[in-house]
């Protein structure tokens, strides 16, 4: 069987080349293109299948409004401004749904009583791959994405995720961007800055 | 300006909803083609631009000697057949890129001094989300993956890190998969499982 022909440029261009973040973001999300976005980016590999990303879509003012406290300045004004804001997160008892997600053999015992920082990492790990997932299908769906660290990760997680082992990772803004406010694209590195074939 | 359209059902399918982890991958992987792939991932967004991911492409017989002992033994033999695997790690100098990845402002300043678990705090979830984007413009460019943690991080870091800040994060086996021998489609989380709209 022959491999498939790479994608159409137009396509490699909407994914990855011409992609921007946004800061400007407009335009409404309604609930079933969330779902759809979710029904795409869920399919993403991820360690030992743990899927360990948990979701918050916020969208409503109350919901913005207890977000808003822990945005740093440089970040409040366009995510209140954004139609959703994802809190990507991850559930650092994953290995609860494991018996689930990796049905074939007790996987749940190779992550349960790990120390804290291995658990950290990997749900890291998964959490940051499945939120740049969740970047490209926002992408693949016709949405801009605005992602970003810049918050204060203990107030979200105590203003979404209190009482529970879910821990914040990044925010993704979503919706419509205006090109006209987007900042000239910062440079990459080249490939042998970054990379070598051995 | 209206929002574009989603992308083709096709495509959705090859870069998310039909793509699978491969075991089994054959073929081969030009350079040209792991150059090309280079250049659409590094366009994928990271905090402060600081595109903390470096790429060793292992593709020679003697590399893949070098990988082989650090490979779990569920891992070897399908690491060893694949035309090239992947080393994706994070540098945990990345910071002295800033000045060029970041140009408008004092960005190094940000990072350099932090104590080490910052460093490998946003390293980690730089270098993961980067390694998502190389599975997905793999995909776009018509290869198949089969990413893996299932091997000893230091033994990768000693055979092809040595004397750097550079430490693995996670192997993806790159080239043309093969349908027959993949396993059926582990199940994923629900919308209502894994997030929630507010």
């Amino acid at each position: 069987m022959p491999m498939p022909e790479a994608l159409p440029d137009a396509t490699l261009a909407r994914l990855f080349r011409e992609a921007r973040t946004h800061n400007a973001i407009g335009g409404e999300v309604d609930d079933a293109t969330l779902r759809a976005l979710y029904d795409l980016l869920k399919f993403g590999p991820t360690e030992a299948n743990a899927c360990p990303a948990r979701f918050v879509f916020v969208r409503s003012p109350e919901a913005k409004a207890r977000l808003a406290p822990a945005l740093s300045d440089g970040n409040r004004d366009k995510t209140l401004a954004a139609p959703v804001t994802v809190i990507v997160g991850h559930d650092l008892a994953f290995y609860d749904k494991l018996p689930v997600l990796f049905p074939h053999t007790d996987a749940r015992s190779w992550f349960a009583g790990s120390d804290q920082a291995r658990l950290e990492r990997v749900g890291l790990r998964g959490s940051s791959m499945q939120g740049a997932y969740l970047i490209l299908a926002a992408r693949a769906l016709g949405l801009d994405c605005g992602p970003m660290s810049g918050f204060d990760n203990a107030m979200v997680d105590a203003a979404f995720f209190a009482g529970t082992s879910i821990r914040s990772n990044i925010l993704v803004n979503l919706g419509h961007g205006d090109p006209a406010q987007l900042f000239p694209r910062s440079p990459r590195l080249s490939f042998d800055e970054a990379a070598r074939i051995e």
